[in-house]
């Protein structure tokens, strides 16, 4: 049997479910009203499939370490034995040259057979047994040389789609010949397919060998594959027992066209077949998708978090730590995080995009970053900014070490709320206990880690005259970062 | 000439205003987008006055320090040589027994003729040089025994208004006889009045001496002319050059009748006399009324804070610290606070009051606090709290003090990021600089004061088991808190 390959692709921006989604903490990374990420789901998912040992998260390197985060955990929930492989982009070039960097990566790992399932990680699949089901056809299918796409039987005149026509049934199984790929349709068109019967939603879900996709690849678009292969002799690898990383080299990625795995392959090929799906399926494409899985009160409502309602009726309200109080609105989209607030009409839900582009001409931090960020150590929160001073919680994983560093222009003062601190400052190493503090002066060399088994929870209280983040020379750092 | 004694009341929650106007900071502190507090406008009014040398301020002694702040600002700002009293209620009992206790304070401190001008601190009016020319009609009416009240050319029917029907023009001044008080109208009975072209709102704007309303008050109401005689004995007075202060015996207090001016004396009143205002007039009485004070893009929207605003049209923004994004939204009022928001429909801000009572109904804490809370010393502010930490920015006014005080459950660490603290630390008295920092354990006696010449702001982070604010013991405060 050729082994399952996974193929997770991690990447974009989900600009519609701002202020939750940032260009920093994208929509895979967005927790479900269920409080599991996209990203999680999908990995679970992944794992789920017969004779998987391997998953591969293609992602931009940004993402890598919160990625990995992820991966763990789901590992861990799971109790699954499986190995986590990142291949890593510079910048995002579209779907075809990933998920070929990809096949390459399999073909050579794997053998030329390994069978890749290719899993976008921003959709959402509820019913399990139902996928597996449509992915055990697949491979069949795969195994005889077909490029497989899952397709969402058309039920709504949706615009911002793919559609794949259906064509013959082939053989017993499910799967049927592709009449034709088109373009997000004008509505006219889109009411005609869901009319017909015989259209089904392109899902970006694809399933084939690694040598069917390399070979088509060769034949329809023979420049990407030159190029993808003097990329591929260029990517820097690394593993453990564990994980595998696969750094993509930026210049000759640059060389490789930025087009779709639709466009450069599928649409050209005679070897293309969909799966009709038998599962549910969302792409989570705006505040309203996502309310829809909240429970719904009597007027209507949907709400998350301390809300009060009065004379309100089919409004959505997704609050993070503060009261929302509401009165006499209606159809309403209300998402409240720490930094930014949106109320929008349910009927705009698709507009958000443009507040993400305005506060991007702007220049306005928070359509990048939230006030917790992310690091390969844990989290960091900007509680408050002053004249001066700052105020950071730090959250930093058992374990976990922050680089060993050095501050031109701030002091720091710490103090361990939770768990235990080892603190190397200047030329001393002491630990930390709970309720103790100390204090790094400007210019010590200083590094901050968590030998305990329990999250270390940390104030740090910023003093300085400036007090940016790119105040920071790194020395040694355990994730690559000096 | 007889002193004019400007009696300013501050009470009212303005719950209509929430959630800027809370329990613990009501309506008469709220700023305006100029900044200015509607009570320090009121300060302004009142020592605009001729001859006014002492302006008594009744209000709940829950408010005395934030009041006489705000006094002390206005004082440094305008250099008026005015003496600051304040008249302290244990709790409200409407508006005849704080201005009779006013009258009895006045008659004895500055004599009988003493004329009193009652200013309620929650309205607004913008044309000062009206206002005082109205006054001095006012004082000369007051001078020959009568009752003044200020009437407020009826323009439009509100309903939530009491009403005066205006009589004979008196003498040669601008003074009116009044034909009757009407409470709250219908809403016809009110296009009626305003139809009329003869009706005055009641504005709670008064002038007479003190003589007159204690005279008339014996005459009207003589069972709460005796309770408060009682009262007024047992009344405790403190003063020195700059300040007064007399509290209100609760016990005594309790035994007067809960009345308001209008019902006890006005009604019944022989002596009654109106005079049209000239000048401009808004008791605030909800958002619009507040937002009508911001200049309206072109789309009718006002704003105020960090906004984006996409498709909106009509709408009111109010921000503190967060990007508020609105979309595809109008006629809406967003109120945004750092622990609670308000989503409104214009058509409903009157009902913001029943978000209040359903706070207090659910016993939610920010019906009554904010998440900054006033201090005799100066403010702090709760930035985060967490499992067994919390974290707070104290700000201490130069030369002010904290209690000298000890806390059973939880320790604090104290970073100082701007100014300079002199800390009473169990035995030990240290000065601790900007930047520098020190730790209080659990148990040990400790103060801290601002020495200096600016705010002292000052980091807290407490740790322990139990961090309520009522583990607190106090063992001397310069603000009688022991």
């Amino acid at each position: 049997m050729n082994p399952l390959i996974p193929i997770v692709l991690s990447g974009g921006a989900g600009t519609r479910l701002w202020p939750v989604s940032r260009e920093g903490h994208p929509k895979p990374f967005m927790k479900l009203p269920d409080g599991q990420s996209l990203l999680a789901k999908t990995y679970l998912r992944a794992m789920g499939g017969d004779h998987v040992a391997d998953v591969l998260t293609i992602t931009n390197r940004d993402y890598y370490f919160s990625s990995k985060d992820e991966f763990n955990r789901v590992v861990e929930q799971s109790s699954c034995n499986v190995k986590g492989s990142f291949l890593l982009e510079p910048f995002g070039r579209n779907t075809a040259p990933a998920i070929a960097l990809g096949a390459l990566w399999a073909r050579e790992l794997h053998g030329p057979g390994a069978t890749l399932l290719v899993l976008p990680s921003d959709h959402l699949i509820q019913d399990a047994r139902a996928f597996h089901a449509n992915v055990r056809e697949a491979v069949v299918a795969a195994g005889e040389g077909q490029l497989v796409t899952f397709g969402i039987p058309a039920a709504s005149p949706e615009t911002g789609f793919g559609y794949i026509e259906g064509g013959e049934t082939l053989g017993t199984g499910l799967a049927r010949g592709i009449r034709r790929f088109t373009e997000k349709p004008s509505l006219a068109k889109a009411q005609e397919f869901v009319a017909s019967g015989n259209y089904f939603w392109n899902s970006g879900m694809f399933c084939f060998t690694a040598d069917t996709l390399l070979e088509e690849l060769a034949a329809h678009a023979p420049q990407m594959h030159q190029a993808l292969m003097a990329c591929w002799e260029n990517t820097w690898q690394a593993s453990d027992d564990k994980w595998r990383v696969l750094e993509i080299d930026a210049q000759t990625f640059g060389d490789v066209p930025d087009l779709s795995i639709d466009y450069a392959v599928m649409e050209h090929s005679s070897r293309g077949v969909v799966v009709p799906a038998a599962f549910d399926w969302s792409d989570i494409g705006s505040w309203n998708a996502l309310g829809a899985l909240l429970p719904e009160d009597e007027q209507g409502n949907r709400t998350q978090g301390d809300t009060v309602l009065i004379k309100a009726s089919n409004n959505l309200i997704q609050s993070e730590d503060r009261l929302v109080a509401v009165l006499g609105v209606d159809h309403l989209v209300i998402v409240d995080t720490p930094d930014a607030l949106l109320v929008a009409h349910k009927d705009h839900v698709q507009d958000v995009r443009q507040v993400v582009t305005e506060l991007r001409t702007m220049g306005h931090d928070c359509y990048r970053t939230h006030r917790t960020v992310s690091r390969p150590w844990g989290t960091y929160t900007v509680l408050e900014e002053g004249s001066r001073f700052k105020i950071k919680r730090l959250e930093v994983r058992p374990g976990a070490a922050l680089s060993l560093q050095m501050h031109h222009y701030r002091s720091e003062h710490w103090i361990v709320v939770s768990g235990v601190a080892k603190v190397i400052n200047g030329e001393r190493e002491i630990d930390i206990n709970t309720n103790e503090s100390t204090y790094i002066p400007a210019g010590h060399k200083h590094r901050l880690l968590n030998p305990g088994v329990v999250d270390l929870v940390l104030i740090e209280v910023q003093s300085g005259d400036y007090l940016g983040e790119d105040d920071i020379v790194r020395f040694d750092d355990h994730y690559g970062r000096v």
